[in-house]
């Protein structure tokens, strides 16, 4: 039985471009089984691919091929990659959309795709690789094609990063950086659960600042009422700041990779 | 072979969250068929769940298992359900979204979604039950795990209501309210076919005013000119609202759940 | 092994409309796969229908059937249809979105929908032909109902016709339309890559005017400074304007089948 192939990318949902790479697959690998992370990262925005990317990837098993496509450099020098970890292939430009995820996930090995071989034409185009080069590879693999055959192997530690700030100690708690508003508006931080925990704090023991606004921390959305600020730690294990029934990031409107957050040892009063 | 299960969240198109469901999903039941019905309902729009459930539910046959997720109360005190009915078997917060259904598909019995051998782990998250609680318990039972086994029986009577205003008939004819809006802009309203029916109207015999406006009705959209509003039975079954070529939503701009509309015995003049 | 089928609408992401139309081909062709070609075409929109199935069905093999449903004058007097070109089939509205399509692969027969018995009901709303006529059509096709079998036929040649300016051949050069504009904001004329290289121009040998804006050619989004426009080929074979990381049709705000754009033998200076 063929693998399961995720999809994430910029392409948006009012054009054909998602449908398309999805004719490819099945052009190659037709008991493929596709499935959608997402296809509304805004246009260009690795740092979302990123952010989502790493979110994602833990609940697929480690048979999953995971294309991302968000790739304002396509045609240009930027690599083609596929990178083999411990926990799932992943492949698509070398921007540094997978950077999250290789924080976590040891790379085994990576290639770049320069095997045109494995294309779905010896020319493809200069600015659809989803279509031309990183789907046919992921079809090629789920049918039985090695990593290895794609293209030349590159040392993982040559791949682009993009790095966040590290979440620093201070005298009174942490610091970190926004990382990523989502759909409800959730300000998500650099924080993770582990960091806290490792900081000896409870779930409730703790407030967060940001521009200067005060935030008390709770456990769940409605433990507080509609339309107030809280902190706390998120579905995916980062400390965010959401609005009881709103929007933490329309009220906070931070800058992603760059406002920074307060973690302090108290309560709010 | 596994059964279909349907989606409906207010998750949105921009994260990854829809896939993170569907990779739990394919952990537990690699072969069931995910349909999603949409992802697109409002943040925390109960009611935009409860119709849109409604509409859809009578087109999957009763071996589907429903998950939705729209679950302002994640967290808190809300109950997480299973309910097997005549017409499929739903799946999420009880909070009303199901209220719809169940006044017309027949409860066989229902369920607290209690027993953590079936959540995603021991320790669920506060904020995303769609993945640990409801996706889980969805896979198992296509899995053939029993409803019985999820948790302890309830009452169906005891489930949370979501109830619109009833239909009331006056000298005149009905007066019932909005009762949704969809991307077309169309208005859709609490008076059913049957009800028309009952009252002996035909088809054309009727007209219906809303905000101080006669609406005539005609067979389809396209029986006037193009900006005109019509009213019309829509092929959900209910009496609504359109504009031919525009959006009689933004026209109108009715409030859902509040605004009346009195449908009338003669055609509009 | 039951043939795949592709949806192509203007039902949008917010309500279940699609997930309607899933359900209703799963109850007819259970093994059918059915891929998304886009859900988000603007309301009634059929030029971006027309587009975007001509840019599509290249990727699908000839056994496809291709539903799509945008569709202002359903319920009136215009025809459903299905028709069988070397390339694909393709089921919805004679309104002329597939008359791209019909310009590229050469129909052999078609028919219009009239056989009540492959309809979902005997009696399909005025509304929803999609759910009731088009999905049922492409369900039974793929499950060995004959084409002949769903209605008359009908004429290739009757067909509803959707058509763009002719490109022009001018002293200078050639004279196009835009076309459509996608969600990355690439502006697409109608001016074909084939239709460049028969001029002999070569990939970078030329320059685009729209709009008293001279653009030059460039091979890919980055070969020039971010914010600014350039004209290449795109992926889909023609000619288009971007901009590097922004929005070419927020910028030129061009109408589509309507602004004429200008390509010229030299390069820009």
């Amino acid at each position: 039985m063929a693998a399961t192939i995720t999809l994430l990318t910029d392409f948006g949902y009012q054009d054909a471009y998602v449908g398309i790479v999805k004719g490819v697959i099945a052009a190659i690998a037709p008991t493929a089984t596709v499935i959608d992370l997402t296809h509304g990262i805004s246009p260009q925005d690795c740092w979302a691919a990123r952010f989502n990317l790493l979110n994602a990837y833990p609940y697929f098993d480690a048979d999953t091929i995971h294309v991302a496509v968000v790739d304002p450099g396509v045609g240009a020098a930027r690599r083609g990659i596929a990178i083999k970890t411990d926990h799932g292939t992943f492949i698509g430009p070398d921007n540094g959309i997978f950077s999250g995820v290789l924080s976590q996930a040891r790379p085994q090995k990576a290639v770049t795709l320069t095997n045109a071989k494995f294309w779905r034409s010896p020319t493809p185009s200069y600015t659809f690789h989803g279509r031309d080069i990183f789907a046919p590879a992921a079809a090629h693999l789920t049918s039985g094609v090695s990593l290895e055959s794609l293209g030349q192997a590159i040392a993982p530690e040559s791949l682009t990063q993009l790095t966040l700030p590290a979440v620093r100690e201070t005298a009174s708690g942490l610091v970190g950086v926004v990382q990523h508003c989502d759909r409800f508006g959730n300000v998500i931080t650099t924080i993770s659960k582990n960091r806290l925990l490792a900081q000896g704090r409870l779930p409730q023991e703790w407030s967060l600042m940001i521009n200067r606004v005060t935030i008390p921390s709770v456990k769940t959305y409605s433990d507080c009422p509609p339309g107030t600020l809280v902190a706390l730690v998120g579905s995916h294990g980062w400390v965010e700041i959401a609005v009881n029934g709103g929007s933490a990031a329309q009220t906070l409107q931070p800058q992603v990779g760059a406002t920074p957050v307060y973690l302090q040892q108290q309560r709010a009063t």
